[in-house]
């Protein structure tokens, strides 16, 4: 539970918010790369943590994130002509580059003094791992460029997608830190009793903070055959890492891998998801088929979205349609597609979840030091301090792991090695 | 007319607010038992004075009304399972009873003292003539159920319907209680010189207040045949009772009956309206092709709505599809369907009625009888004593009636013996 | 720049607002006297500075606007009868006069004195030049009633259109004051450097103020041609005018004639446009299919609005059907038809754009001039004089011109005696 000052705290994220201002000492995803395809091709527009700005690629292939609105008399920058290594606004022809220094002013007599004076504002841009990354803090105190094992993986084994959620970021990403929904609202085949998270509904969970916030442990109770035990990491300050070696109905995973999640505020009310996937087994890559069948099942697959945008077809106006009799026998919520099923209960909660009528568990352990990160970060950012998770040295090294550990083992041991990165 | 502050005070109903808290003093009409059809099926979405709730039908046939968030981390209880006399919620398996008590806890370890802790918000429940009741004051206040001689008659003497209003409960039921308004709104045969209310458009109004509310007497003057008398029943906080033995072209009417309407909260600025007719004559049952027939008739049969809604096809969003030449000639306002000309001029008042520019006339009597009798009935429940209407047996044997009283006889001696019901 | 203070007061026209009382000081435009087509026709929902209204044709063909309720219940008159001079109430059937004057009241008792009480909101009508203007201020201080050339000019040789704009009306009426901008947004033809405002997309600009409010002189280098001059008019509160003599192409226009615009609030944050053409030429009157071609290209031709709307297909929902590949080689901003590049720069802007933010230059002289006006007019208004332009014989006279002045000649010679009105 939260006071309603403190969920109010942890959840504007608007300029000038303590939230907003927090999230702005971290680079943070603007855009896949891919909705950028073309060098001079057609300006898009991103909101990003309350604020319009629109991305652009140059005549260069340099990605520009600049105010959407042109300083001279506030035009709409998405109608403008991206052309020679810049923005022309179309009311009066003035061009800012991807710094937002203005390089021409045609509508005023030459030699104005006023093209040195006018600055379009501009964010830093880096392109790491098919994501365009922006940094909208303080000129002064900018991190070190984002670094992460499936940034630094080849192509070839790495996959992101983005979805658009119709909710405060805080409810989704604590949905993501939160191994227990697994057994109950993932639970797509109910007659199927030997998945180890059916086995053990219950399970026990240790949080261990770290330079870059925590990792988490789960275990998970499996009779005879030992524990299941499952380690998350969470990266400040939205980034989830979960590890996929053990599959659904037991055994080895299809294809082992790490996958996570990003979640970005648009807004105080709205996020988009950035979904990633990293193989870490150099001799298995991603095919397009498994790529499109894995992110079918989690429903975001090609079928699945609104076409032209990252909105999923199954949402809140059509109740994520909901099969009442799938949901009897077979669908624990009746709802197809993993993350259709975390949506359905995310945005379901309203817009901004009201914690301050919360009633917590042992299960939700994970959440809790989450929010506890957070709010000592708030603390520490406001003291002008760094919070955690700023240098990319903390976490470069950082990857999920999970196995099922046999009776008499200890789980450090058999994880050793591998809650470390292979890329 | 009212002060901007009265008006705030008459009309505002969300927790907490004066006329909210009034409202739930009372039993209120939740959903009709007809959208609860089965035991375990689809829990059901019902938005009742600003709050929103989920009611469902237990395995053994009751009915729960809780509220539309679990108390664990708020997940919306709409996607619940509803299995084993509860409802489970899909996010980690929570389960509560009618009652809001949690029965599982599946996500914790066994033996938790959490469950018997935490509880789920439910207001008590009553189905009564096919209408599922429900009470959301303080528990020690709780008054008798519902007791109307239409909730008594036998299902085949009586029917329910519903219909959603996209306006302030208060000025809807300002219509209700309006006679004057039939004689020009609901003119839909302006040739028929010989109807009653067109015989006479300025009707005299005398009201008497009771224990439950008030009846009113509306008098039309008739000529030779004497006079045409109308008594209208209003019981607390928002029903109308209204006689129909003289038919619309005079003389007795096909079916006499006794109508009326509950006008309920949805929230501040939309209203679900309840019309129940009831035949007390034991030996003429209603037909399904009768009602139809007279549900067409008020602009609310199965035609006259958007399937799977309780909404009107012609609404604000097409004009009522009014109709100006038949309104020159045939129908007064040019718009098809009893109610359906009530709620264009509800409606189209906005959404909360400006009472502080109205100006009153005499038609207006039992209008401004009802606002009186709420805003006493504001302050007595201020002060914490019983407003009117509370204890059924003030209410129960009440009923409306209307005939032409021929000239020089009293309507009190006529009426005597009509007013009480018969089932 | 304006002060955030300054650009509420010059945007917000609600009744009691500075700007919505300066502007209650003129005649507005309330609709097209062809939206009012047939005596007791349809009565016509207008809203106009915030207020909601009724205009409707009697019997005589007299214009009445009145308030959009009903004095007695305030039931909505949009869905009166338009009968026998007068509107009446379907609620009640009260009936009404254009003056406002209850003229009948048959649900009170005959002789009621309660008739001669009650008066509905009117607002003083004329119809002029195909528009029906209004005047909402103080009675006391009506003006002189509209009297423009436009408005003189018979029929044939006039033509008046309107939009839906779907912004605050002072971007609008900025983007009509503004030559500069037609050098970029409206290069419809970017091969054709031969174009007065192509070879010199930076005017020199000369504010003069009148009694009406100003006119601007914008001068273009046209090298050895001479000068390409163009004076436009802004006639307070919220009227351009521009001439048209020369064309796109250069030499003469194939139509010389003056347009203009007048940007009427409908609230804060819509506006109508009103877009008249006058043919000063008395040889010379508009075809239909003149005028058709031409408000096509205007972006307002038949197939280019919604139907049974003022409002343009190509618009915010699809981004004014922006064509990236025509915007690389031939139309500068992409979108086709001038007023809709005018609306796709001024919708974007935002609802009501914010000039704390801007960063103006020379080109922005007119722009600036005329919030000068406006902010003068608001005190002196707030004063109890006269602002600007109250009298219509300060402006009755006045018209734009236009032409190419040869090297050596002094403007104000050629232009004399064509910038009074012809008609």
């Amino acid at each position: 539970m939260l006071t309603p000052e403190e969920n109010t705290r942890l959840t504007r994220v608007g300029p000038g918010t303590p939230m907003g201002t927090l999230m702005r000492r971290y680079w943070q995803p603007a855009c896949l790369s891919s909705e950028l395809p073309e060098n001079d091709g057609a300006p898009l527009r991103v909101r990003l943590l309350g604020e319009d700005l629109i991305a652009f690629r140059d005549t260069e292939g340099k990605v520009g994130l600049v105010d959407a609105y042109c300083p001279h008399r506030r035009a709409p920058l998405f109608f403008a002509r991206n052309e020679e290594c810049g923005l022309r606004c179309v009311y009066h022809g003035w061009k800012f580059d991807s710094n937002g220094d203005c390089v021409d002013m045609p509508s005023e007599p030459a030699g104005t003094t006023l093209q040195a004076k006018v600055k379009l504002l501009a964010y830093p841009v880096v392109e790491r791992g098919g994501v365009v990354w922006t940094y909208m803090g303080p000129k002064d105190a900018k991190p070190p460029e984002p670094d992460y094992e499936w940034t630094r993986a080849p192509a070839t084994h790495r996959y992101v997608s983005k979805t658009f959620e119709n909710c405060n970021f805080l409810q989704a990403l604590e949905g993501g830190l939160d191994t227990s929904h697994s057994s109950f609202a993932h639970n797509n085949h109910m007659s199927n009793k030997a998945e180890p998270r059916q086995r053990d509904r219950a399970p026990k969970i240790d949080v261990e903070r770290t330079d870059y916030g925590y990792y988490y442990v789960s275990t998970r109770d499996m009779g005879e055959e030992g524990k299941y035990v499952r380690v998350y990491q969470y990266v400040m300050p939205a980034q989830q890492m979960r590890a996929n070696n053990v599959g659904w109905f037991g055994g080895k995973n299809e294809m082992p891998r790490a996958d996570g999640h990003i979640w970005v505020p648009i807004d105080d009310t709205t996020t988009h998801v950035y979904n990633w996937m990293c193989s870490y087994d150099a001799s298995v890559a991603f095919t397009p088929e498994w790529i499109e069948a894995r992110e079918k099942a989690m429903g975001r697959g090609q079928d699945d979205l609104i076409p032209g945008t990252f909105r999923l077809k199954r949402n809140q106006t059509n109740d994520y349609e909901i099969d009442r009799a799938r949901q009897k026998k077979e669908i624990y919520t009746g709802i197809v597609g993993v993350n259709t099923q975390d949506f359905a209960l995310q945005e379901g909660m309203g817009s901004i979840c009201d914690r301050s009528k919360e009633f917590l568990g042992s299960s939700d352990k994970a959440v809790v030091a989450m929010r506890r990160l957070l709010l000592e970060a708030l603390e520490i950012s406001a003291k002008g301090a760094n919070p955690r998770g700023l240098d990319s040295e903390t976490y470069r090294a950082v990857r999920p792991h999970d196995r099922i550990v046999p009776p008499g083992q200890d789980w450090r041991q058999l994880f050793e090695g591998e809650l470390k990165t292979k890329w």
